[in-house]
């Protein structure tokens, strides 16, 4: 494991737990200390010959670090954010045999935070984790690298490095990107206009909090996918500018409905087609042991929560939790909480 | 109440509530026999002399309706999200005296759903309701709709129709639009990009789910602000395409800075300035119950969580929760958890 930081030393840790005999090196001995002691494996010896290195260093970093991985004769991938440009640095300073050997993946998990102590082995568990083999790739390397995948817990996806870096530019990269515009504007605006903010704004902008490093090199490895999709965004925000300037009532219709329609495209719970859910809003006193009996009435009652959010009401002392269940259990929850003496409504 | 829909029936149950009288009237008969039912007032008798109207129609039978309200000699506000155009185009039709009983309000309160079905006391309780004055609206008449407010639990903000449009364009209205650029660009995504979606861009497409027609009468009718902020964006995102085509690291990282502080500036829980905090993640199994369990030893264990998240893990029957809460009190909430066999990570 190239690399102690917060990605490093989770899969460090998973894979560890998992059985397997993991070496770290970081530029830190810091890092490499804190994520030895938090078990995610042991210093790399002098004499070592690992079956498998993992480059997890920040994405400027990716290619030199995998081309002087390929040297040691080991499989080699990497876990960075985009596929194809570091694939092209490498393709061009190593020969075939050597770019059989290396692989690129990507883990869909992460956080606010970063370092070793932000670490966990659980990070990976049940979420997508993209393997992008190229033209070159041996299939001992693409199998080798989706057993550690697995090994994490994770659910294994194969796409093209280009493919890849395309899907993340369309469902991450460009939304954190319109979520920046967005906040960026709030930073002008006056107390008084904030006053008036409410859970939407809120949940629109809250990527754009990510570390600005980090996104603006992950941005640029992947110029090319994010550069095109943010000239459609342009255009689509002409037109949108166009329709409301002119009170185009059927264009801006239009433009609102292809809205709604993307949200129901991205995938459900459990990867299956969307639920059909109802909320339930309920007054919760900000104390703590408050939401701990809202749910363990809600678990007497015996209905399933697919999602909730805590609504902070500016200068109140008092939470609106949203409980969203299947639409079927919507009402019933709801007058049974009643029942209990909850404040709800709908 | 004129406009027996989401906010009428809520504001007539929470007035009546308050020991108002409340008299109902929509141009539907079943939704003033359904706010009925729910106590929100009875149906209005035909020698009524209220002494304040409140018109909660759609934003495009604001005016009219107002105009209309005036010549029974009562008090009049509406409550609808945009607060100049009807302003101006009540101003054209009433002489002075008349205007002098209108003053317009926007309660910062409702829901993806509508009708009087979906309706609450609750809805405003600790929400901001901004009250307009105008330079000819009598001071009873602004005290008056205040009152209305109060007595609804919400906490009133007063604003001038102009700084009021330009706000919620701001807070509500531009970002209310990004986000439906953004879920724009996922209704062309093939299913295999979709399938590497995560929270953060469920969390910036919410609230483009909400009701196209509603938004777009919304929008029209603040289009001037809408429309000035809008030309900003546009200008923004130039600035961005300009920086990512060019790789120019710097200016890149301004833009990306730029939107940390506009997360930043929105007012914290309570009005307050923004908490530090911290996430805890905790794997909870798909089960009624488990969250109940999880609530009742986070209740125990006594640390006030400020805001939580389900995060649906594509094809696997766990789910992810994030609790935030105060950052010192993180990693022993964590701890305490550990003991207690959640797996959970930071």
């Amino acid at each position: 494991m190239i690399g102690a930081g917060l990605l490093g030393t989770s899969i460090g840790m998973a894979a560890s737990k998992a059985g397997l005999t993991v070496w770290l090196s970081d530029t830190s001995h810091e890092h490499v200390r804190t994520a030895s002691g938090l078990g995610a494996g042991s210093a790399l010896p002098k004499d070592a010959v690992p079956q498998l290195v993992v480059v997890a260093v920040p994405p400027d970093h990716i290619a030199a670090t995998v081309i002087a991985a390929l040297e040691t004769g080991a499989m080699v991938t990497d876990v960075g954010s985009v596929k194809e440009l570091p694939l092209l640095e490498v393709s061009d300073q190593v020969d075939e045999s050597a770019l059989a050997r290396y692989v690129g993946s990507h883990p869909m998990a992460g956080s606010e935070r970063s370092g070793p102590l932000a670490a966990s082995a659980a990070m990976f568990d049940g979420r997508p984790w993209a393997i992008t083999p190229h033209v070159h790739s041996s299939v001992e390397a693409v199998e080798l690298v989706e057993e550690l995948a697995a090994l994490c817990g994770a659910q294994t996806v194969r796409l093209s490095p280009v493919e890849h870096d395309r899907a993340v530019a369309r469902t991450s990269h460009v939304p954190h990107l319109l979520a920046v515009l967005t906040a960026g504007l709030l930073a002008d605006g006056a107390p008084e206009q904030l006053s008036l903010s409410g859970q939407g704004v809120r949940d629109v902008t809250r990527v754009a909090a990510g570390d600005p490093d980090l996104y603006g090199q992950i941005i640029r490895g992947n110029r090319v996918a994010v550069t095109e999709l943010l000239v459609d965004a342009r255009g689509e925000l002409d037109a949108m500018i166009r329709a409301i300037k002119s009170s185009d009532t059927e264009a801006l219709g239009d433009i609102l409905t292809r809205g709604v329609a993307g949200t129901q495209a991205i995938p459900g719970k459990h990867g299956g087609p969307p639920l059909e859910t109802g909320a339930v809003f309920v007054a919760v006193p900000d104390n703590p042991g408050e939401l701990s009996r809202l749910f363990a009435d809600v678990g007497q009652i015996g209905v399933n929560i697919e999602d909730l959010r805590i609504d902070h009401d500016p200068g109140r002392a008092v939470g609106l939790v949203e409980l969203t269940v299947e639409a079927s259990a919507a009402e019933g929850l709801r007058t049974s909480l009643e029942a209990r003496e909850w404040t709800t409504h709908r």
